[in-house]
């Protein structure tokens, strides 16, 4: 299968090793997220099991929301990587950039899980950060993968509205970063509109589609 | 291979991609156990190895049932997407949710290491709780990918069954979790027999499939 | 390439995602090693850092070794599967059985690290331990494949010399392990010649497979 | 597929499992370098976390280096492995050593984060010593598979070109190893230079094959 390809089909099998990689940064750094939890277990050894939990209740939210926030990015990474046809040397480091900010996505996490209680808005706000700079790395693989015809041809119309709920994704995460030091729960209930949006991105993207279609639609019967 | 795929070989791709995702959660999660060995392995400079071992058997036995949990999850999450055709949006998220419940399995493991000796019933709990949810999701794995018809057309009878153990798992994880308040021996007992069932989950549902067309049959023949 | 598969080639799937998901754990056993590097890095902010690589060359040493038994065991286990052609439900657990072992081996390796200096004799007995259970581990997995004629058929007469090395090499781990607690030295001179015969593995089945050969020639002869 | 395999392609598979477990590796380690970050959030439980960033910018510092680092070094493995054919038993050993540095590489991050401030020369040349390693090793893969004659029979001269390179690697490591404990600033110059070159190690390889071309091409016309 491998010895007899052209140099065309190489390129393809080269997709399928970063996807490989990709998939195993991002399995891994969701799992790590356990770490910390198991970590706020060790130094309460005087404090009852229950009381425990009762007490510290903020390292299982980090941790569910943590583990979303990777969940989805895998499923966006992946729904995008299902138009991509081929790839080369720059578009590597383009997806690098995205799995630096997956890679780090654990960090964030913990500072939320300690400083939710004392320093919420900064620890809401770097965790929010976050999302701004992975939807900055969302968009450059969409834009670069576009601009440099690494999709599949037919493809090409539905890819651009992909792009373009990255480019919504940016400025809505630069907004309510902003928003996190002004009101902790109006922030909250954001990034969980925000979720529920990027957690079925085909919709997403099908919808601004179709929206588009019908605009074309209406200028040509004008 | 992959640039003149038809649109329903490309939903083909998505499940490989799936699968290769949640191996890589799998493994990840059940290598990360033995860090809670080692983390015990620290504090004990001035004992000796041999009485440390002696003192420590706890870690030991929740290393492994954690490792043997983790490992029957992985079973029969194969077991079940051999009969899985395709994916959608949905069902990622369906599936997402038993990956949380594994990356989580090492926080309960890591509570049953600490807490068997001090806080034996509610550890326990705590553990068999999570055998719960991972039975739930089980269940909603199966029967979401039956409802949605993304098996393969020839196994639907026998995929019926698979999401039929299951279904029997949720009930009799509930019955050994409120066990666990009452009996640690029977409670422990009752999760080896567990362990057994579902260790072989293609011979199990076989089995159900057997005594329902034996059942057909003799309908049929009154 | 999955729709139109027949019965037999659905297991030949099964083979390939087991050999991913037991990649999975050999990899992150393999990395997790350095974990306990960093750790010993943590506690001494006093000492400087020459001082500090002169002090403690122990858990550097148990690094290498740790790595190359990992390594060593991964090559064997890709060598053992180059030969097996499917899979069933009990064969899952015989390699969940070595599994198991290595997912287990950064422990023995941290203790290793952290006792060689004060109770070599037992922390190598430990180390030597594992090796000896890694040993049977390999045995089952190459006896239960042969036995059960999940291997290639033409590769039979090769592959009972496969097993028969990991017979050999159950005896020899059980020899220095007992050596273990004489002498030190000695045991580490006869695990170095351990490492050097199963680093290759086919080139030590292949020597095995031509004695039988030659053997069997001269008895024809006779 | 698998099945009918002749003994050529079986060959094909191993070289594909041993990517698959180099990219297992490799998404290792680069993952596992947030966990030095989160290590040093847990101290300072009375700083505000404003003041904990202003502070602690080192590790920040050493955790992109360490993630460029591997990710260069997993861009160049999969570029040489696009053109190797197939592998043998040695070939496993060369690649391991590789392996055993990569792995090696949050060690040398995390020296750095801690020590770059206090002994600055010191920990920048252990990094660096990290780098002429890495460099020796990418050069034996190459060596080793141009001299067996493991790669693609076309693409013999551009490989040549490739092993050029590290060749190149090795001894400007050593060079900038060496300056590390002049000038600190230099050596980051010189390291920063080095990425940038080894960031797209196609284009390097083939800038040249060009020239090696232009010079044959005036060696004939002369």
């Amino acid at each position: 299968m491998k010895s007899n390809q052209a140099n065309n089909e190489s390129r393809l099998s080269e997709t399928t090793r970063l996807e490989a990689f990709s998939d195993g940064v991002f399995s891994i750094a969701i799992t790590l997220l356990v770490l910390e939890l198991i970590q706020f277990l060790h130094p309460q050894n005087g404090e009852s099991l229950l009381k425990f939990f009762l007490h510290h209740w903020e390292p299982f939210l980090a941790f569910i929301i943590g583990f979303i926030t990777i969940l989805i990015c895998w499923i966006n990474h992946h729904h995008v990587f299902d138009y991509i046809d081929k790839v080369d040397g720059k578009f590597m480091w383009v997806n690098g950039f995205l799995l630096l900010m997956i890679t780090l996505t654990p960090f964030p996490t913990a500072i939320l899980a300690e400083f939710l209680k004392t320093e919420g808005k900064i620890a809401l706000a770097i965790f929010g950060f976050n999302y701004f700079m992975i939807g900055i790395a969302a968009y450059s693989i969409c834009a670069y993968a576009y601009n440099k015809y690494l999709i599949k041809e037919d493809s090409r119309d539905f890819f651009y509205c992909i792009k373009l709920t990255y480019w919504y994704g940016i400025i809505y995460t630069l907004l309510v970063f902003l928003i996190c030091f002004i009101s902790i729960p109006v922030a909250i209930f954001l990034y969980m509109f925000l979720f529920i949006v990027f957690a079925f991105p085909k919709e997403f993207a099908t919808m601004l589609l179709r929206r588009k279609q019908k605009k074309t639609k209406e200028k040509v019967s004008e």
